[in-house]
């Protein structure tokens, strides 16, 4: 039996909501359950040095979490004056997951920047912020094929991400805090709208897996996933009926 | 005329929805019309070492800016390595303005932290902070008399604050980022709930101010405390209500 | 009855010894009693990027304490690997009311940047450094004028600033380190030749205060700025007489 | 065909010199063809703040490169000031890999900590330094066992890694540098001596992979980690018969 | 010829004058011609963790540089964010120097510290903060003495140091700016009143020297302490009599 | 009697191994007994800001030392976020040692660093990495001459360091980390391959020196740096051999 009581393939309520804040060219905010994540998309036309005058452009991201969004306080990064590798590690996760996706060629010279900021965690934040920033990146750039600004559509693909465990034995689907604090093994699936895997990552906590605990949680991230891409879907759908 | 059409005297909407978040011992959500800021108060046993064994609490205040809260995106203060001058000035000045109505010696000790983190800038951000905070820290302390852990309430006042400044050689309250950024001087007010002076701070920005102008400033800003504190007071009833 | 004897509108005694350094194009050691600056105005033509082509300059300035400028030792800042809150909060106050009073069209494509670095303190640093650095600034831009440099004076007003506060119950000028740190509340007024305002800030030190309070610290600071324009005047003239 | 003309299934040569420094307590040069690390285990009895007291002890992992390990010139990040992204996510790879195996109450109050430092690099690198960290490990806890220290073994499972990938369509064991920068998708698997996973990781870079590619890859990972285990052999033996 | 005109064993004029602060324990400005160091000693009772309970003190140093110092301005270290290898090497030396003739244990559980800030620099900024914290060091260690909290004398030696280098070939004593910019080597020699060596350094800058110009320079070291140390007694004289 | 038993004028087994790795212009690893360091030299074409369009060249030089390569760990430069004082002193002491025998502008517009990173340390890495750092440098211009990169050789000597100093009174050469740790002065001596001085820096570890001291030390040095050059001299032939 799950702490919260869901079946084991059974995700947390999906939300995400087009419109959130107002500068942002696109923005949600994606709740997996109880844990909510701001994402932004920035779209700017300056290139790092290193990518100026290639005839591309790329799409990066930021991930950060507030103090208290947490269960105790944590240091807030900015004081402290560095990031942490956690957060550096997740944020190299989201950008890479999101340009697995994008056609930088078909995107020009500007950079995408996705801003994801927890403001509550209860488990999953990496995988709600790569879901959420998703549609922010779509609508972002839905906004400048509707200005002109872009002929083609740089999005190829659909991208979406669930996190899947062992807890007390069982694979079960979209950890919470309370499980993922006591999960044998956990791991993070960020898989396409046409069901090709872009990461996977399964790590042992205690107790190591096999190939077949492998699938099972590969088979079960499919379920999540494609709940995930119907919300997206409908998020959207509403920002497009808003503009 | 001023760009929003409000009257001179007139403040945008102001609105505290308290419970935004469920981890902290108090946490609201204040908006001054676009400016939202997410302050949350955390109640923690452990205090700065320069305080420990002297029978008296701390109460501080750290301040953020989303990315992308503003018009165009900021630098990440946390990736950038640091806090900058701005930041550092506006959280010392929250928790000045709290410790100032707090009796530190009755919260006894303990520290409470308020953490203001802008989720989208359109001017005022420090005072709406102070003024969010102060409805979190309430609600903090009030969950720890209810449960006992208080005897004497160890806030002494309401305190609330909004920004004042010519635009347009009009004195006008509550001033948006588009009054802002023209404004010949600008101030913030830092006021009590029976009428006295916290902080008050006007700087000329182009043109200099004399003494009749710094009084009218400082009468703008009475009206818009007590608008400010009647939020505060409903803020407050309605998170008593749901507790 | 003051800690030092001073009458409440009586300021310490002042000193502003202009070339007090050679390398600079400006330099002054100010004194107001125990409080030593020392002020460099360094001229330079390279611009910070945001502001090239624009056809104006810049005025700006750094804040140091020497580690035993206070009655005990203080931690190197450099050592430390970063500027306080309060070094940043009051080099930024000392740049905003010296370009209050500069034409940076006037000034030219040039950059001037006022160092203050307090070799002992006791009470009011950032006062005497702007005061100093309006003379170190002015005797700069002098020689600027002198070597054709210059056609018009980018200096507009003589600028000024003293501390007040209430100490004991009683509105005091130019608080010294005993007063400073007993002030039921201190503010720091930076007031211009003809007698404007360019910056107000008076905090509530454990007492807050009201509008009479304000004007009465507001007419002391105009007592203390006059005689300190008056000590200024005489630096500029004997700094002439040595050129 | 492969750039260097190896088999798809077929490891670079391995090789793992124990002692090649003398004063860690565990020490070996640990080299996947020209891909060379130095790895080093130190056993210290100071604990960090968070472990002390409770029974147990904790392995933990630091990862650097030499800046012309590579070949051209990285910077050095003592010189930059922090150390990268890429280089947090390794070491905490590493040390969550060693943890794996690891009995941390049988380990005792003691900190091991793995130092592995990559004096040439050619693909690979953070798995032959876990490779070779397992090897650095196993002697120092062979060492505390010799010496009376350590009364049961608190290692539980010899670990290994390796790299595999698709390189022109082709799934393919132990990627080069001249493979991994034109790989479809690259993973690192981390593998127990009794076939279990404790880490998999796989990324797409530019082509996406389903559920057979995935297997594929942890096949050949199975046959790369069977020849490590020989090399990890060979490697402990020769080491206790030096001592 | 020398640019300044001197022969070539001539000191630039020497100064040392006490009191220059009035709340360090021990404060002098030494001048070596128009290079003006204020060196402080600030005695604490809290002493670095690794020699707590050791029964002994410790003497240690900080050097700065106030940014325009020199001819033109530097950057503020304190703003930059770290000290530079040039400063932290010059801080090292000089409390090494100090260390060199102090006895530690008679200093008992104390922490001594040097602060040497260069308000104006012209070459030698180093051997000047050397020459200068001995006399500082000196009247601190006095009135610890005097007040009853040592019984013994813990400065076994004067210690002072001087440049010497070879400009367009020849050996001159005591380097200011526009010789040290051309000098094709130059030294610093620390020496104690009893002529021995402290510490040498020589260093080539464009041509190198042979043995017998080591001792050239050496000797004129020497001509230097003596009279540095004349002053240092001058100063001395006069802090005992003034107290 | 030395703790290693050698003769007061005996150095330690020196060994200078070429092409340790293999991306760099040059490289070895240098061994004084049981000190290693690993020093390659990197040939770049762009310069530092400040010497581009010269016409002259650059070399400069870094340091680092493995966390274990010392008796017990230290901390890792790069997770602390700075270098030592330690650090920097050294590495400006090398890339000064090889500026002084190079001629910049025989080297042409390109920036030449030698990374000197030490393996194991058992006592005088500063030298040791000099000694090595010239075989670099001598190794990477001479497949620059080969390659036709260069016209005339841009190095004008050899350049060889050797520790040396007083040991229980003695004057030794060549001291390892047991000696080093109780020396009463110690010094460091980097000459040329025609017997002159490029630097010389000796220092009083609790017993100050004399001008016969002195000397001493520096004949021993002579003896050290001849058995230096030869073992220079044979790396740099093999060098060339394994061309």
């Amino acid at each position: 039996m799950r702490p919260s009581g869901r079946a084991p393939d059974q995700m947390r309520a999906i939300l995400i909501e087009p419109g959130f804040t107002r500068h942002a060219e696109g923005s949600v905010l994606v709740s997996f359950g109880d844990t909510r994540v701001l994402c932004t998309a920035s779209v700017e036309t300056s290139l790092p040095p290193w990518l100026r005058g290639k005839g591309k452009g790329w799409v990066t991201a930021e991930y950060g979490m507030l103090p208290r969004a947490t269960h105790t306080r944590g240091r807030r990064e900015a004081a402290g004056g560095k990031q942490s590798g956690r957060t550096q590690e997740i944020q190299r996760l989201i950008g890479r997951s999101l340009r697995a996706i994008v056609d930088l060629e078909a995107l020009g010279e500007r950079q995408i920047t996705l801003d994801c900021d927890v403001i509550q965690a209860d488990g999953g934040t990496r995988t709600a912020a790569i879901s959420g920033a998703w549609v922010a990146l779509r609508i972002a750039v839905d906004k400048l094929i509707a200005g002109g600004q872009l002929e083609a559509d740089p999005i190829r693909q659909k991208v979406a991400a669930v996190s899947c465990g062992f807890h007390g034995g069982q694979a079960v689907l979209d950890l919470d805090y309370d499980e993922d604090s006591q999960a044998g093994c956990d791991g993070n699936f960020v898989l396409t709208g046409d069901g090709n895997i872009v990461e996977a990552q399964v790590t042992a906590e205690g107790e190591c897996y096999d190939e077949e605990g492998l699938l099972r949680l590969l088979r079960l991230a499919r379920i999540g996933c494609n709940q995930i891409f119907a919300a997206q879907d409908a998020a959207v759908t509403a920002a497009a009926a808003a503009r």
